[in-house]
């Protein structure tokens, strides 16, 4: 990279693009392969993968559960992005888009197809009716934060996680800037957590589950190994806040789905029943 | 930018980064100067600039508007983010984050605020009960696309239009990696439109006012003088719906409040009233 490139009049892909994930890196979208997706017996189908934006749904499924909600019982089917599961026929279908998690909610007698983790965390939430309050000002409060994960998030993922961890080379302007705006949402959740037990006020919501996958696990040091590059420690109200959901077990539980790496009882490729879950976490060093 | 870079291992701000817009940028959050915001007569009060994220809700309150629903007659005051007045304390009492757009609904006893261009539709449209479909199958299918949306347009923004138009230089590993994910877009959005009159099926809704503003105004011309890069012609689909909606009266309407450059009759600077805006777009010449 110097400052000698010019760009082409016309974009054209020359070469893969991407590091660590050039190989399914395209400028085109749709169904690269026929194949129907598995169908379990419960009411929700999740294809998915344990990335920031795979848990946000799986934990919010656990919380569910964990309140005793039996119509949130769901087979979660992993999609392995490595493999290009993400690109055949069936996904396609739920997700045109062809980016994990996405849902079908087979309860009805129609089919409903949902994706994008921020619009599956507001489906099940108004389908269930809970973790996001029914009082319209404080409704409207949590889904500012929602919104503001889904709108920051790729700036920490696309941003910040490609260029300090999986790009090719060590480029210093895109780390530079991308490090400054992680920083800088990173003090916006500090603050934010100065006065508020949880992201928008008293209440443990969709908006923190959707920002505890990213944010979370970011300053736990989960993510990117940056916790050091990122001084993680100077921003304590997000690390409290961080331990503490850390510690639920709605947390515990579906953090560990669809997951492929890690400990072994981190662990758990497919999901079906929460017996699955327990095998897995039963392994977990006391 | 050459191999050699190797990251601290704490992450310090060196040099002010961003290009054209490193003045601004900083890696913390909170107000800058203390400055309360006006207040005009209208029910709600906008505080925003005719970016992307601004035009958004802009066109869905002159879509409103347009309904006969003189609830949503609005002030817009300009937010000129070179100007650093998204650092006010006023301002950031009703976005903590400091982007624009921002909006407080005075109309109850007491104000609400909401932040990010997303939350805003879905409030907007949830209070009046319009664009966003009632049918919960079909609502969810609209709130997949705006969720899209909100997650895909800062690989265009933030990605895609900092490298090509914006950053000090051409880094032309950014500037693949970017455009690549940029046609991806384009694409999924022209075979959703291949059998899709809106965004979300036969009707009209706040996913379409979220995505004209990035994918319309690009394939249009109107965002980073990049169609030809992008070759936004071979996108024909996308090509026939970015010119229909671009002659709605909201979205000819809303496209040019809070706009402070283009053409004479594209600029209104703040809105109070519809005549602001009927005074402005009567120096279109015919």
């Amino acid at each position: 990279m110097t400052n000698e490139f010019v760009p082409p009049k016309v974009w054209t892909m020359e070469q893969e693009n991407g590091g660590q994930w050039a190989s399914i890196n395209r400028p085109d979208s749709g169904s690269r392969l026929e194949k129907v997706l598995p169908v379990g017996a419960n009411p929700i189908q999740l294809h998915s993968l344990a990335t920031p934006n795979g848990q946000k749904v799986t934990i919010m499924l656990e919380e569910l559960l964990a309140l005793g909600i039996t119509e949130a019982e769901y087979d979660a089917y992993l999609i392995n992005i490595g493999e290009s599961d993400q690109f055949s026929s069936g996904f396609v279908a739920i997700n045109p888009n062809s980016k994990i998690p996405a849902l079908s909610d087979n309860s009805g007698t129609k089919a409903v197809r949902v994706f994008e983790s921020g619009a599956i965390l507001v489906y099940l939430a108004d389908k269930f009716g809970h973790f996001l309050p029914k009082d319209f000002a404080e409704r409207t409060e949590t889904l500012n934060w929602l919104f503001w994960l889904q709108g920051s998030a790729p700036y920490l993922g696309g941003g910040f996680g490609h260029f300090y961890a999986y790009a090719p080379e060590k480029f210093e302007y895109p780390i530079n800037r991308f490090a400054m705006e992680t920083k800088r949402q990173l003090d916006v959740l500090d603050k934010q957590l100065a006065n508020n037990t949880y992201i928008s006020g008293d209440e443990y919501t969709i908006a923190d589950m959707a920002i505890w996958p990213w944010y979370g696990n970011l300053v736990l040091g989960n993510l990117y190994d940056a916790a050091e590059f990122l001084d993680v420690e100077s921003y304590p109200n997000l690390m409290r806040w961080a331990k503490e959901l850390e510690h639920r077990v709605g947390v515990k539980r579906g953090r560990i789905v669809n997951r492929t790496w890690g400990e072994e009882w981190e662990q758990l490729r497919e999901r079906h029943s929460a017996a699955d879950i327990d095998a897995v976490l039963s392994k977990e060093p006391k």
